[in-house]
């Protein structure tokens, strides 16, 4: 498995990082994006009462949100400059409940392709000392090239 | 395959909508519940330009999050009254483009069992007259009996 | 959702089950195509103690083999006639144990598309009157244009 | 993420390896199985004509078989005596065409746990000197407890 890469586009920091302040769910939920390298982007995001399910923890769709990013982004990062990002599909596993103080999620590239990538994510909870594994992801990205509607 | 369930608790829509209630994501994003039978629930939510992503869609982590909850209700409402209800993985698949008015996730059993159900999903998109299916998700939820820290 | 189909290609049936024969892997596993319609496909295959796994049961990766290949034929029906199709990625739930005299995959697709289509499947297993669900499938196939290596 | 497990069973490698043996699907795929370690497993097969799809590259269901037992024993490597494994559900990427001389998949636990474990694998096509990811899988195993029909 190919585990380093280099990014097509020179900027690609600072397009991700525009692409992600565009992302008004983002700001929603509280995201933050940390770090951008190529083929691997990380998001953080503090616990809110306001995105739990019933029993208190992470909403596993709020989960699947900074998963979706993370890995759409880490694909996005290698995509060349005439390129937008769109998710096709994407698998969770939720390993354990979502608790703790913050999250980070962590989107790797696995597979980067011309017209489809796939890309790996793991989300972890923070909690005073500790760091759990609690959900991962892999998912299915197409890169869209000067479609209406789809802007870079 | 089995299209028609009886609950195990008669009282299975007042206790998935109790539960419903206290997902404070549902709130969050603004989703109600419209629809409960046995083995079968809708949510709404209306379209907000503060759910989407970059393109002025809706995120595909809020699709996941609306799927999910139908998903994992249509399976808890089938389940006796000591079982909460856990999502251990789903897949989303996105069909097209979550742009409308407002959106409903249906979400079915496909296979119900004691300790472990599978549902499937379905996002459809309004817009004036149409209607449109933007999402599938298929899940696996697990009927948890009696644990610590999850109440019913 | 998009229930019946119109094929583009006029000769899908004869097209479809001639790429059929060429999947020596049918052979192996001896199964056979019993029906081709737009958008949808089924392949049979009788019971076999060579296809099982340690508990006797058809081997999950086997019931995977017949639900790709009815997906994938599936999705190829609707296509024209300058593509091929590829499996991009599926995702399998193993209902009940895969017991019984013979089985019948049974693939549809759920969203056409030029590139991308999305299809569902179902494995069904006979045994005396009976008819059980085993297995069900949801996958993403991609048609390839004129590309080298991967004849129509 | 735990990367190195300790197996409950001091007789793990032998119980993988017996079980291994009882399934007939890898010997009709000629399938052999070449490590077992606590939470990890690794299945090596030639390549065979006898096993592909319509463009002459291992059926994507062959490749699922390989993988799910690959990442099933794994899991089954942790599991106490009186346990056996199912797979309740698996998703494959097919990353590349599966051409090569031979084959090898590796699962490996990502998510140990009494009830439900989760493995990932990845397959390696093997050509002359060249080895390349070509396929990758998530899975969920459940441990299934002194069940009828379910030995050990």
């Amino acid at each position: 498995m190919q585990t380093s890469f280099t990014a097509a586009n020179p900027a690609f920091e600072q397009r991700v990082k525009d692409s992600f302040s565009m992302q008004q769910a983002m700001k929603t939920i509280g995201a933050t994006i940390r770090n951008v390298q190529p083929g691997k982007v990380s998001i953080g995001m503090p616990f809110s009462d306001e995105l739990t399910q019933q029993h208190g923890f992470i909403h596993g769709g709020i989960v699947a949100t900074l998963l979706d990013s993370a890995c759409g982004y880490a694909a996005f990062s290698l995509m060349p400059e005439n390129a937008a990002v769109l998710t096709i599909e994407f698998k969770i596993n939720l390993l354990l409940p979502a608790k703790g103080d913050w999250f980070e999620a962590v989107g790797r590239v696995k597979k980067p392709g011309r017209n489809i990538s796939v890309s790996e994510g793991e989300l972890y909870a923070y909690e005073g000392e500790n760091k759990k594994l609690v959900a991962s992801m892999v998912g299915t990205m197409m890169s869209v090239y000067d479609r209406e509607g789809i802007e870079h």
